[in-house]
């Protein structure tokens, strides 16, 4: 499989699916819905709704239903980025190789947006009760969705990120962190596919586990490339975690122990992945490419 | 009626509905979750979730389904003062006579409180489904809520706010801010108990018009007071909005005006109040309460 190309096609699929959900540019608040697609549309590598639909389909899912959670889940994902970026969080000005939403459109504008992105995350998902009204996994979804991105997802774990900056860290509290503020969506993700798709009860915990594999490895090569990575391939200035202080994994666990955590946290992913019926080899194979990405 | 007496018998059942429904303070993340907590739980009006329970009442809603409904509204309301107070926009330390949550929490917890207690709104609100599995007003609720706070509600009508501070604004535009401002969650409030209590299309159209004459009303009256209030009686410095150099609807309109129409506007929303066969009374006592507030 070449998985490059393959997952360009997923990414453009996606892109396709949120402008079709994105609010558009017209009225008095123009501007608000021009700040909001401008945080949305940028070069983003769509994660979190490509896993999503994968699980969707392995588990058997068929249809549309899937698609305004996926639009919701990339909504949610760019709010927390623009909200991340404010002078008051980690001050940055650069993301994905573009300037900050608040450095283009000021920093009110930035709060308003991501809390425009937020709220119609939900106007978005909630949409799926008009695909299918009698799907009873849509509750249940809404109920992820909003956990896995709150406080006790991933805006429980921004807080305490954001509150022990520059602190030294214990290692439950590091877990803590990871497990929330970046684990929860991608968690949220692939459950949330499983749930529309009818999986059984046990599937979804097994989901739930993989996916908190993946997502865990994913923190770590992200802090991995922060202190290796090249600014031109990265998008975003490098050592910007340290710049702010902050202790990461890496800090903590060295180079090596975090490569190697990367790798058996991947490992332990794709045994569960492959251990499914349905047809996983897409997943597998965004699930190793993860562990090389330089970007 | 005890309007003041019976107002408050009701603000207490509110607040014992909310506290059920808040985070519990604990955890990894009890900071945040205290800032949440802090930001509903100052000495607030709680007209919303009231304006909802009556509504839901006034159809013959005899149940507990609206009670997360009424807690998420309440969470939104709070959320929306508690990001609308930071430096980037109003820049207010005192609100309802309270350091705002800003000042006591600092920027960064803030936005995250915010950002968490809109997220938490809709982890609440879903809960409806665990308790009437089958109201088919639940799927609708939702999307009423999430539209009404969203870009083509409330956060639309403050983006356009914050953008056209201190610009001289034409009727039209100040027309759109206070229908989306402030109007668009006491409509949804209403139109939502309407639902979920299973009113029929035509009476949720009635009440979304009472509803939108209350909202406006509600606003001028806020307008006024900020002109004629006293800091002590407000619980916020007098004059905050023209310190800001804000057009309101009374720079717009004058103060004879603007009492004029606050009646107005009351009378309309009474009368389609009074025309349904339901009990009304304390629905339009507080209507008429909202007319001579001083606060």
């Amino acid at each position: 499989m070449d998985i490059k190309a393959e997952l360009n096609l997923r990414i453009q699929e996606v892109n396709s699916i949120l402008e079709g959900y994105l609010p558009e540019s017209t009225g008095f608040q123009k501007n608000l819905i021009d700040a909001m697609n401008y945080s949305v549309m940028g070069p983003g590598k769509r994660l979190r709704p490509i896993m999503m639909q994968e699980t969707y389909k392995l588990f058997g899912g068929k249809g549309k239903v899937v698609e305004p959670f996926m639009a919701a889940m990339e909504m949610i994902h760019s709010y927390s980025l623009v909200h991340d970026d404010l002078p008051a969080m980690d001050d940055d000005e650069l993301r994905r190789g573009r300037k900050t939403t608040h450095v283009v459109y000021g920093e009110a504008m930035a709060i308003l947006a991501g809390d425009g992105l937020l709220t119609y995350a939900f106007e978005t998902a909630v949409k799926a009760f008009d695909i299918e009204p009698e799907n009873k996994g849509i509750p249940k979804a809404l109920a992820v969705l909003s956990r896995d991105a709150g406080v006790y997802g991933m805006a429980g774990g921004q807080s305490v990120d954001v509150e022990l900056t520059g602190k030294r860290l214990d290692k439950d509290t590091l877990d803590f962190i990871y497990k929330l503020k970046t684990g929860a969506l991608i968690e949220a993700s692939m459950v949330i596919g499983a749930l529309l798709a009818g999986a059984s009860e046990d599937d979804i915990i097994k989901v739930s586990k993989a996916a908190e594999a993946i997502g865990l490895a994913f923190q770590i090569r992200d802090d991995i490339l922060d202190v290796t990575g090249d600014a031109d391939v990265l998008g975003k200035p490098v050592l910007s975690d340290e710049k702010n202080d902050k202790t990461t994994y890496v800090t903590f666990e060295g180079l090596d122990k975090s490569e190697a955590d990367v790798k058996a946290l991947s490992k332990q992913a794709i045994d569960i992945l492959e251990g499914f019926s349905g047809e996983s080899k897409f997943l597998v194979a965004l699930t190793n490419m993860l562990i090389d990405r330089e970007k």
